[in-house]
C-alpha cells in the first residue's frame, strides 16, 4: 500500500480558493486537449484595465500592537454619512489606542474605545460627528446598475456587485451585503444607527441576517488575519472579560494622510470586467483533476472580487 | 448629544446568532403584545425529548498543546470506511504528536502527521486502515428521509437535514455539506478519497464548491474556537513554514475509551422537532427591536442544528 498523498500536493488540492489547475498531477496521464485556466491563471492574465485603483481617501490602515496592519476600503457611495464620519474619527484620533474588544468565533471581531461615555457611564465622546447619523442600510434601486451574479441567492430576488461591492437587491432597494471581511457599524437598538465610533467585520458564515439592519460601511482588503486569529472572548457574545485581552490599536490613519512613502495602493478587480466573469466561471463551474463535481454555482461571498497591493 | 450606545447592549444586540429579544430595550415603549420568543429563549424552553445525545463511540476529544480541547461527532451513516479508518487511527495513536499544520484564513484548519509517509519521502504510515477508502462524497437519495429546509439555496436543488446533519440533494443523491465547524477529509487528485489521516474543518464561509468531491466526516461540537484562534500560515495555501508554528495535537481518544468518570455527553437538537422548526422561523422570520427588517430566509449553513453539553 503505498500513501498516495504528499502535504503539499494535498494541501494545494484542497486550496479551492486559489487552485484548480492539474499542473500538480505529475503522475496522471496527459489530457488530450489543454486544460481549462484555473482561476488563479485568470487573474494573472488580467489586464492593467480590469483593475481599480481604491482613492487614497477611500483607504484606512489600523496599526496593532503586535506590529501588524489590517486595511480596509471605505463605501462613501453607500453610507457617506457613516464614512464621513469615520473620516472624522480617525483624524481626531478616536481610534488611537481603541482596541479589539470582541471576537465572537464564527461571527464578528469588533474595536472600539473601552473608555466611550455610555448612557449609564461618562467617557470619551466623539467630536464633530453627525450622531445619530440617517439609516444608511439600503439605497433606492432606481438608476442603480449591477452587474448581476447569476446564480440563486437564499435571501434576495437579485445579487451582484455595484462598483465591485458585493450587493443584494429585492428590486426596490439596493443594499451591500454582510460577507466575510465586509466591516459594520456597531448599534444599539433601533432607530440608533452607530455613530461609526465602534466597527465589526464579519467572519464565519456570512450573517445575511444583519443586512438592511445595520450599516455596512466598507471591506478589510488587508490584513484580515490580523483580526481574526485573536483569541476567543470568554464573555458574554465573545467580548473580552478584562482589558489585559484586548489587542491595542495604536494608530488608525487614512492612507492618504500617510507620508507619499508611506503610502500604498490596493487594487481590486472590476466586477463588470471579462477576467470577473472568468473567474467566476472557473470557480463555480470548471471541472479539473480536482474538482471532479464542479458545482455549477458560486454564492456571492464566495465571489468577493479579488483584491491585490498594485503591483 | 448623548451617547445611545453602551458596549454590553450594542455587543447583545449585534450578536445575530443569539438574541433577538427585547428584553435590552429598557428606555423603548412597551409593546401592546407580548413580544414573539426569541431563537435563544426557543431553544431554553426546548422539551428533553428534542435533544439527541450522540453516543460516545462517535465522539473524537482532541486535547491540544495548550491544554484546549475540541470534540468532534462522527457521521458513520454518511461515510462508514472514513469514520471507521478515523476510529483506527485514534486507537492505534496516529493523532498523538499530530499537529495542525494548516490554518488558511477564512478556509480551513488542518491537522496530521508531519512525518508521514509521502510519495516522495519515507515516513509513517498508517495500519490496517482501508486505504484508498471508497469515495463517500454522495449517497443515493432513495430512502432517505430529509428535513427540509424551505429557503433557497445556491448550490442544490433541495437541502435541510438527516439525522441532524446538513444535508444538500440533487434528487439522485444526499450529500453532507461544507458548511462553518464540519469535518472533511484531505487529500490527493482524484481518485484518491484520502485515507482520513489528515482532517480538516471548516471556517469562513462555507466552501460548498467542496460538496461532492471530498468525504466530510463529521462536525466539531465544542471548542471550534481552539482550532480556529491559531496564527494563520504564512506559506502556500496556509501551510506553516516551519515546525515551531505547529500546534500540537497532544491525544486523540474516543469518548468511549475514556474513562466513565472523564466522559462528557453532547447533544444535538433534533432537526425534525418542532422546536427546530420552531428556532428556524425565530431566526429567519421574526422581526424585533434590534431586526426592524428580518430576512425572511436563513440558509443551511446558518441553520445548523445547535449542540450542548447535556444538562
Amino acid at each position: 500500500m503505498k500513501a498516495v498523498f504528499s502535504q503539499t500536493s494535498r494541501g494545494l488540492l484542497l486550496a479551492a480558493l486559489l487552485a484548480t489547475s492539474s499542473a500538480f498531477a505529475a503522475d496522471a496521464p496527459k489530457p488530450a486537449t489543454k486544460p481549462a485556466p484555473t482561476a488563479q491563471e485568470i487573474l494573472d492574465a488580467a489586464p492593467v484595465s480590469a483593475w481599480t485603483t481604491y482613492a487614497a481617501e477611500d483607504l484606512v490602515v489600523m496599526t496593532l500592537s503586535d506590529g501588524t496592519e489590517a486595511v480596509y476600503a471605505l463605501a462613501p457611495a453607500f453610507a457617506p454619512v457613516h464614512v464621513d464620519n469615520i473620516r472624522k474619527l480617525v483624524h481626531q484620533g478616536w481610534f488611537d489606542g481603541a482596541a479589539i474588544i470582541r471576537v465572537q468565533d464564527g461571527f464578528v471581531v469588533q474595536w472600539g474605545r473601552p473608555d466611550e461615555a455610555e448612557d449609564d457611564k461618562p467617557g470619551k465622546k466623539p467630536e464633530g460627528i453627525v450622531a445619530p447619523p440617517p439609516a444608511e442600510y439600503e439605497k433606492p434601486a432606481a438608476g442603480i446598475a449591477i452587474t448581476p451574479l447569476k446564480y440563486a441567492d437564499t435571501y434576495a430576488k437579485k445579487v451582484g456587485y455595484v462598483q465591485s461591492w458585493p450587493v443584494a437587491s429585492d428590486g426596490k432597494s439596493v443594499w451591500l451585503t454582510h460577507c466575510y471581511g465586509m466591516i459594520g457599524v456597531a448599534r444599539g437598538l433601533a432607530p440608533d444607527t452607530g455613530s461609526a465610533s465602534q466597527l465589526y467585520t464579519v467572519m464565519g458564515q456570512a450573517p445575511r441576517r444583519l443586512d438592511r439592519n445595520l450599516a455596512v460601511v466598507g471591506r478589510v482588503i488587508f490584513g484580515m488575519e490580523n483580526l481574526t486569529n485573536r483569541k476567543r472572548g470568554t464573555g458574554a457574545l465573545g467580548f473580552y472579560k478584562t482589558p489585559e485581552e484586548y489587542t491595542t490599536i495604536v494608530s488608525t490613519k487614512l492612507m492618504s494622510d500617510l507620508p507619499a512613502d508611506k503610502q500604498k495602493a490596493f487594487q481590486v478587480l472590476d466586477a463588470a470586467s471579462a477576467t470577473m466573469g472568468s473567474w467566476i466561471k472557473a470557480r463555480a463551474e470548471t471541472a479539473s483533476d480536482f474538482y471532479k463535481t464542479p458545482a455549477m454555482a458560486i454564492d456571492l461571498c464566495n465571489a468577493l472580487p479579488p483584491v491585490r497591493p498594485k503591483p
